[in-house]
């Protein structure tokens, strides 16, 4: 930081309060509450050195180094010494000094000295509340009373200046917001996004897991997942084809040539796998399946009136990522992608795109997604073609989104190297955005693998080419729907779609008629042969998110019939069996969105 | 070969021809052709150098050094050359003589030379027949006229003792049977097994490809191969959830560490690609499911409640063949076993063989097969576990047989290098056998990984674990489909199951209509805008073995009919929509079996 910058920032503080934007002014009170909260650490740890507090997304945090780990009662006890700074709504006073005076100030704090050396000029920023003296460039409130609302949460082990090769020191996170309501709403939120994470309702569910140590990033679906995908796949599968797209299945590995000609090892190295060697040659595993479908057309002449192709695959591909940012089914080394390239004519891509953009909508709405919205990624620094190829691509993209009526911002720069791209993003139930679907104009593939079609002029022409996932990766859009849903998936989705719970085992008999029914009608059914407390029996399935318990005692058995109860605890009352049958039949077969309970 | 052998063999020579056996009269048959054949030879070309000739199933052939490369017409005119000598009908003599009269006798032909250099002893046997002679250890008939019936059926290239390092011979092939009906026989049968050649089939229904220079042996699904793939996979699936499977996805690769334990990196490491390294990590690419199912068992406690779990996967996995062996879908580098693992308890593991032979048959006959043999492979030399563990897993799997009353015979070391198996061979259309299923018993991995579960008495347990694949793979199953019925796919399977031909393009609209129709009840139906003459049209489906031709014209389309013909050119006469649509669903979903046509 120059002294110029020092100075803005302090010079900033000058402001008056009133006069700042709501952002700023909760900036302040994170940034604030960051010093109040060193300023207890070092009340309760009079030996602890303090590292750097910025104010972040939702609140703030700090870091120590300490004398022991800190426990949650110790962040309780921290708190209740924050808001007693709060009450005493002492002023934060900021001033330029020397840096010889700072050093003496800090003599004790390696950490600041470590700042206070690698900060440009002669002044630096010093900011005192009550004892509290911190070096700072400001932006703060005027008095320790106008901190709002705030929660220490945690803490977490973070190394000095990010780098591992540093002391490991202690991070203490707090969320804050300017009142109760909106720190509450955000706790609730928050809470509601932990109990829905996929990571826990896919342990709770048994819905999948990875296993670190034969290979991080890398999924096994388990039976009850397992069941999940096969529905998603086979609703995919009926729609691609009534869409007018064929299915092909293409090899996982191919040679160190098809990359070559692809451009992969020349743009997408880094995101590969290291080779194999088979007979002398270089064999790598996919990291997309497009290659693959350019063979598939090029094995026969092709003309025009073979145009569009449509050639979409449940491709499973593999791409390097840092095991550091690997997450959950979030984000893996292995995913199946839901591919498909489109070869076509230039006059037909517009129209082409146009389409895939209302597929997508369609297909994501079918799952039970409702809004939605675009990005627009233009041409990156790596990348093939000419300028004026991307421009042309672009503005057909553009129009595209245009008159698919969908609103858009612009990514520049995050296309793929290949060309330009269209992101859908969509809204889950808990308003978080996730980018699934991806529509990616190619201009380069079918010049670098001489794809050709004979046109109406018996010419041969060049392609154009549309890449697209619509739900991205199986793995990923399977997570988001786990967290959309909180692990209770419409009927159609649901691993075990009905539990048959008999009172007593003279009830069993007639339970496993009712499961037989059922399952006739394809409906996937289990009987709780546990023997245990009807209550117990009916807990067990409402966590398992099993859309309907199927009660049975003296009564239903005699008048055939079953008491019906939905996961969220709502008595349906008794009925027959046939009326039963065809309920679910008719919430199945239609794809019913059930609001998540 | 030593001086007794060959005495031995020329001694033989002096039984009577009636008293041999006709397996041993027809090798003779075979043997003396080839010097009848190496005769007509050196005749057209005196400047030939011949090699070696020996019988072979169905046949001959011999090896020659010649000035140009032979034609067919060579070979029609070299059978005609050989049926003279037949007709000659002269005696064909052999007798002793000593090398060094061999070596001047066969002073200009280098390979008959070395023959004699390496044969020890200082007698060699010599035959003649009218002015040929050949060094040979005999077994003939007496006279040129006891041939039978031959055809000569084309020469290909062969290496000097099959050392691609020696000098690259012309070998001309001979069929050769008793009589010309039973040539005939084979040689109408060998037609047709040609004519049904998964390649050649493949290729012209445009199923699938490979592609040589992205790595041989992997096989690319076309749009066609990939409808039947899916309808193969849908009815697998509901196959295996009726018979109490749940089915898993797992990674295609797995860490170094993962494959030690299970022994593959020890017993198996020759059939699998070299490592990747990912983070100073080796992965290997999976040769098989097992490994990755045995972590989803594994990820939790597991109760004698649960067992018997059977986890099933269409799981593409990828092991080593030498280039040579590569033949079209049969035998490939990268396909998908329709893999489960049976987990059990020892009381449980002879129920379960048993009940998967009977789901063998059962899948099986679906999709059309009707005669089966089994056979029983027992301990490898290269495997794991004690001889008693492997006597015991052999009675099991010999007394699930028997109880499955299936005729088998007994492969000693077939087995898999970690247990004893069943396979099961399906006879096709032609009468050949194909191995497809395989049920292999495992004691060692479940004590390798250290697999348990906690049995009534509230301890630990070690689970039996089978391994199975009923299919065996995709890509092979689907070959011996397409060369069991030629391509003509019964209806459920057929990737375009019904063309719409509109005699003049009055009856365009009318034939979309009968699409639609049809479309809606889930049939795949093309209609025929090409313009072109019904008959053409009929011919192009009919070659492409769509079942059924709808033919539209000017009285169908009053009537609201279609006229209806099959693709073994039957015609099945006029009916009104609704009875076609109720006769094609009879018929797809009843998964009807249509005898090859």
């Amino acid at each position: 930081m120059t002294m110029e910058e020092l100075g803005t920032a302090v010079a900033h503080e000058d402001e008056e309060w009133d006069d700042l934007d709501p952002d700023e002014q909760l900036r302040r009170m994170r940034h604030s509450a960051a010093h109040v909260l060193a300023e207890a650490v070092l009340e309760m740890f009079p030996e602890a050195k303090y590292a750097i507090g910025p104010p972040i997304e939702n609140g703030f945090y700090y870091d120590f180094e300490l004398p022991r780990a800190l426990t949650p009662d110790d962040l309780a006890k921290l708190e209740r010494r924050m808001k007693r700074t709060v009450k005493r709504n002492v002023p934060i006073e900021g001033e330029w000094i020397p840096k010889a005076q700072a050093e003496e100030i800090f003599k004790d704090q390696p950490y600041k000295l470590e700042l206070i050396a690698d900060l440009e000029g002669d002044l630096v920023g010093h900011f005192t509340h009550a004892k509290f003296e911190d070096l700072c460039r400001g932006g703060h409130t005027e008095r320790t009373g106008q901190l709002g609302a705030f929660k220490l949460t945690h803490s977490a082990g973070a190394y000095w200046r990010g780098d591992e090769k540093n002391q490991m020191l202690q991070r203490v996170y707090g969320v804050l917001f300017p009142t109760q309501e909106e720190l509450d709403a955000y706790l609730e939120a928050r809470e509601e996004a932990e109990r829905r994470d996929h990571r826990r309702v896919g342990r709770e569910l048994d819905l999948f897991s990875t296993h670190e140590e034969y290979g991080p990033g890398l999924i096994y679906w388990h039976p009850k997942g397992g069941r999940t995908r096969i529905e998603i796949e086979n609703a995919w599968r009926e729609e691609h084809f009534d869409a007018g797209y064929e299915i092909v299945y293409t090899p996982h590995v191919g040679r160190a040539e098809l990359w070559e000609t692809s451009g992969h090892l020349g743009f997408y190295a880094e995101n590969m796998y290291s080779p194999m060697d088979i007979d002398g040659n270089d064999y790598y595993l996919k990291p997309m399946n497009c290659p693959f479908h350019i063979q598939i057309y090029k094995n026969a002449k092709r003309s025009y009136r073979e145009l569009p192709m449509k050639l979409a695959e449940m491709g499973t591909v593999y791409r390097y990522e840092r095991s550091g940012v690997l997450h959950g089914m979030m984000r893996v080394r292995g995913f199946t992608q839901d591919d498909a390239h489109i070869i076509c004519t230039p006059d037909q891509v517009e129209d082409e795109i146009v389409s895939v953009v209302e597929f997508v909508l369609h297909l994501l709405r079918l799952f039970g997604f409702e809004e939605f919205e675009a990005s627009l990624s233009t041409r990156p620094e790596k990348s093939v073609g000419h300028q004026e190829q991307w421009d042309q691509a672009e503005d057909a993209l553009r129009r595209a989104l245009d008159r698919a009526d969908l609103e858009y911002g612009v990514d520049e720069g995050g296309g793929a190297f290949y060309g330009p791209k269209i992101d859908v993003h969509l809204k889950d139930t808990l308003g978080r955005k996730w980018q699934c679907s991806t529509i990616q104009f190619d201009f380069s593939l079918p010049e670098r693998f001489g794809m050709t079609y004979v046109g109406e002029d018996g010419q041969d022409h060049q392609p154009y080419m549309v890449h697209r996932a619509l739900l991205g990766s199986m793995e990923r859009f399977f997570g988001i729907m786990v967290e959309h849903y909180g692990g209770a998936f419409p009927l159609w989705l649901a691993p075990v779609q009905a539990v048959v719970i008999p009172i007593a085992d003279r009830h069993i008999e007639y339970a496993q008629h009712v499961q037989r029914e059922l399952k006739q009608k394809g409906f996937r059914v289990d009987v709780d042969t546990s023997g245990e407390r009807m209550g117990n029996m009916i807990r067990r399935a409402q966590l398992q998110k099993v859309p309907y318990m199927l009660v049975i005692g003296d009564r239903e058995q005699e008048a055939e019939q079953v008491a019906v109860r939905d996961r969220s605890g709502d008595d349906l009352g008794a009925m027959p069996i046939f009326q039963l049958v065809d309920r679910l039949i008719d919430e199945r077969d239609t794809r019913s969105y059930q609001p998540p309970v």
